[in-house]
């Protein structure tokens, strides 16, 4: 099991005419999520793009509990409760101070250059699996 | 049940380093087909809005089948298979074509100016008890 | 002299906290009028790409006069006063109703695949000679 | 006068097809910087807002020189060079590493709750003489 995390302040570009932040701003902030744990697991995505992977999103999910507000520090938590196989699943705990925000996951599938379905780069396992021993 | 079809087109800032539509935007467009879906029902958000309401995302799903690029017609189609309760949930079909992107769906609450929960509108139940008699 | 007008409804996603259309949004709305312009020249900004050609954005600007709300149905000017040489400027006027809520202009550098700078594609210009003739 | 530099990494939601920084995504990112700057000052937006002040954006500006990219990390000078009258002007520099990629400037108007044009409040004019004697 891995699980990192980091904050985001809620821009006002993400605030809708609720005087919130808009729902769809969460998802983006799921990215930052998943960005900074592969970063903390030692293989930045950028790295795996370069080595010629791409981890699309097969499946998006959120739930709202609270919501976030213009400048508020949301601590983004990121956990990967299994070894990828074909997927990869990220779940994600989103606070504001103690208020829980939201909760979600997503599903990634990996594929080549081209878009084809392929297998998690060996690199990428290696580093993941000292976690799950 | 009430069905109804919008379309976008896929803008350059949609999209992402992939070459294709980020998958966050069809979160937006998903408000866009609901939107429009209120419309077509006749009570839109905006009057909602105006008469002291309010239907915040309580939950927020995405499944995605086959990209989206830049400047390709989507079609919208949004579905409401039942009545609202204190819960209205919509559906959502996403094509580019006859290809299928993407399926998804969103839980709505209802709440008041202060953003306590409230029933459902009166006026949104008789437009909508139209369709589902 | 070229003018093309496009209109889009403002989304709940492109509001913010002040209640009304995030300035940031209208930056993209410029660029919805810029595309649906090489459109109707006969030349879309797709084709445009497919064929080798990008148009990154060298300098926005956007001036603001009256503020856009949630729904607000959005006509979008775009001009092209002169034909492009290195550069491609285009100027732009955003109406809700009679009311001015925007001007401003985006001027345009065209580069290859590799990111070079390059002269504007002849078939761009035999396209926008006829309106300047 | 009054300088403070702020970072952000780039988002892959706020890149584009081009596989580089959307240049729409700049001008969010200058309000990172105002709201940062205004922190710095000793008086958060957030605070000025529940005093009852809005600083809307009269006038954006963006220059582009080189691309950021996926994962970037963008330093954000944010520059006031003037006491604000009843406008105030922010200039920006945005650095990637030793790359200049971007600057720009924003004007902004002082409006009390009602959207009415105001004085800028007195104690921001405090907090910034001490910046400009």
């Amino acid at each position: 099991m891995i699980a990192t995390t980091t904050e985001i302040r809620v821009r006002y570009a993400e605030t809708d005419a609720m005087g919130i932040a808009y729902h769809g701003s969460y998802i983006t902030w799921l990215e930052v999520g998943r960005v900074r744990m592969l970063d903390e697991v030692g293989l930045p995505y950028r790295e795996l793009e370069s080595t010629g992977y791409r981890l699309p999103v097969l499946e998006v999910h959120a739930q709202y509990f609270q919501p976030a507000r213009f400048d508020d520090l949301v601590s983004i938590k990121s956990i990967m409760n299994q070894m990828p196989t074909v997927r990869m699943r990220i779940d994600y705990e989103l606070h504001c101070a103690d208020r829980l925000l939201c909760t979600g996951y997503s599903l990634h599938a990996f594929v080549d250059n081209a878009g084809a379905p392929t297998k998690p780069p060996k690199h990428l396992l290696e580093k993941l699996r000292e976690h799950f021993s």
